[in-house]
């Protein structure tokens, strides 16, 4: 058996073997998913939509559809891009996506060749570097600090290193840390880039949780080059299982994907692409982003205020303005994931930082989930997790 | 903007430029379409089980799933794999796929380098090569009589191109002959290719549609080395708009599988997997296979009765004994492609058969599906082109 070069690049999904082993041990309050609530479905309304696509359009739902995706669904998001993204596109720049992990693999796909180098956030979002490492390209972590990737470092490594292919970011609430960019960040990343023949993957599943301060605008909306691509999501604010997401991007990427996608899986599931339609229709989006969102700020709040109350004042940590987590660093000569395993004995489980480390981890960081934890779990888990890090700090 | 070397090596789908050309003429009877009956759909059944979904695991359904699929519905295709397909299997071996069409991509990703080969039937599914193209391998197309293809060419072949790294075949009611292979050449095939190391891609979404002979062995069931990736398929026995398929092999391919697929979309629709997985248990698959097996059967029967009555004699067409498809060779001097304008315009479309073939293409073919029309198109639409073979043949 002689498997492709592709193989040998592929690296196991470390968060994957966590969570494992926490599934091992009842009874663990786990601040270590990456789930949206799956309390807050809507499912009485989804249940209603879906009757009305099986009871008006079954065949269409049951049958193929187009490459691109649903039209009335494309119509939809573009409009939505256009009036609250603020992004100028049509229809033709978006393409409906299997979660916007397609958007990834079909980013890397397009651009990625062996020996070009991604940078990314320092740390990010393993999924998308898992994504892309069997094509054979380089990473390179950029320093981030509390507004965003640092310039300076970007300026200097864009200089220098010219086979830069693609810059992959998460500006609002990141996975893992749950830091947003500023404004003059955002303005400045774009300008700056602009200089650059390069292409940037802006990654938005968590944009619309916002709980705190003002909407800020997608680096989307500031390209005027064509550079981003753009990944949306109802993964976070419908429900994950549909794995309906979109790319949104320049006429020709767009065009690109559509073909590179027919290869992938020939379409998205015409079932949910309906269903997602529907439900817009008979409810809009706001209303569910309303719910989430109110539940989503009362639990991190209610977790910021636990770690500030339990945890020793040599840890420090973010408190986010939206999203699905926390990041946590200890003091520097402690390792979480060393740990984690006495974590979980005392009932307790959060995934260590060094995994979404792009080079240089840093072993003394976490990340905490609050979406899938009650009010409860959170003030019991902190608690277990502040006693464990007294003794340790 | 430079695009990875894989853009450069994408093909567009000469058949969807036919299909558009179609569709902008109204009233056309078309023969050119792929797609199931979408009047065979169970939709009373399938909207029940859907209720049965969000009323009893709507959570579950909503939320994000394995990546390798949903368990019960994994065990379930197991057991029909084993007690069916005679394939001696556990649930380890299967992944399930989003379509069969990522089944192929996935196996390309995890197989071919530049430079592989890939041997293919020829004519052969467009979807298969289009999807490898990106990679950079080479296509070999292997001569197929009426018994399936051809050994003789294929050892030699195999014997020659040390570079040989998959060999691709659909063996029961091939897009686009409607041919299957015989019992003795699925034997021999077996025998041929345990003497290299190459893997097999059978890609069977046929095989289920049989309307007359007896079930023959899938090539996986006679695989003694693991050698074979076996793709199975809802989309023609159920519906395609959930993109419900599965990959069927030995446990490394499997397990690269998963991590690979990772990395393209992390998982399948979870709703649509139980979705199937409540269909199949109320329902079973059998109902629903013989309503499709009964209305094709008769169309089909109907398609090859109205050939031999109206087409010039010069003309030869597979008789079917299962599948979506019928295949027609016009003398050697026609050019099926050249035909189609004329076609259309009298009002009947198909597909040119030499978009169909790796190299060496016979223009003078084409592809006719007979299930998305009805008893009186086919009547109608092949005494039309009938009447235009006998003016040119």
């Amino acid at each position: 058996m002689n498997y492709s070069k592709r193989i040998t690049r592929l690296k196991a999904s470390a968060i994957r073997d966590v969570q494992k082993k926490i599934v091992k041990k009842a009874d663990v309050i786990s601040f270590a998913a990456g789930l949206p609530d799956q309390q807050l479905f809507p499912v009485a309304d989804l249940k209603e939509s879906t009757e009305k696509v099986i009871d008006e359009q079954g065949c269409v739902a049951f049958q193929y559809g187009l490459t691109k995706g649903f039209s009335p669904l494309i119509g939809e998001i573009a409009k939505r891009m256009r009036e609250k993204k603020n992004v100028d596109i049509s229809d033709e720049n978006i393409v409906i996506t299997t979660g916007s992990q397609q958007g990834l693999a079909l980013a890397g796909l397009m651009l990625l060749d062996e020996g070009d180098l991604v940078l990314t956030e320092n740390p990010s979002y393993l999924g998308a570097i898992n994504a892309w490492r069997p094509y054979g390209c380089d990473f390179l972590g950029i320093e981030t600090d509390q507004e965003g990737m640092v310039l300076e470092e970007l300026r200097q490594v864009l200089s220098t290193h010219k086979n830069t292919k693609l810059i992959y970011v998460i500006p609002n609430f990141q996975n893992p840390t749950g830091k947003e960019w500023s404004l003059e960040r955002r303005i400045k990343f774009m300008e700056l880039v602009a200089s650059f023949d390069v292409t940037v993957v802006e990654d938005d599943p968590y944009g619309e949780l916002r709980f705190k301060g003002e909407e800020l605008p997608t680096l989307a909306s500031l390209d005027k080059k064509g550079q981003v691509i753009y990944l949306g999501s109802f993964s976070k604010v419908l429900c994950p299982g549909f794995r309906v997401a979109w790319m949104c991007a320049n006429n020709d990427i767009a065009s690109q994907a559509e073909r590179l996608k027919e290869g992938l899986d020939l379409q998205c599931n015409q079932f949910s692409q309906l269903q997602v339609y529907q439900y817009l229709k008979d409810h809009g989006m706001e209303k569910q982003i309303t719910t989430i969102v109110r539940s989503y700020k009362e639990k991190c709040e209610e977790m910021v205020r636990c770690i500030s109350e339990n945890f020793p004042k040599s840890c420090t940590y973010t408190d986010p303005d939206g999203g699905m987590f926390l990041w946590v660093e200890l003091p520097a000569h402690l390792n979480a994931n060393t740990l984690l395993d006495t974590a979980i004995e005392r009932g307790v489980a959060y995934i260590p930082g060094e995994f979404f480390y792009v080079g240089a981890e840093k072993q003394n960081t976490l990340r905490l989930n609050f979406t899938t934890v009650s009010k409860e779990q959170i003030i019991k888990g902190i608690k277990i997790l502040g006693g464990l890090l007294e003794e340790v700090c």
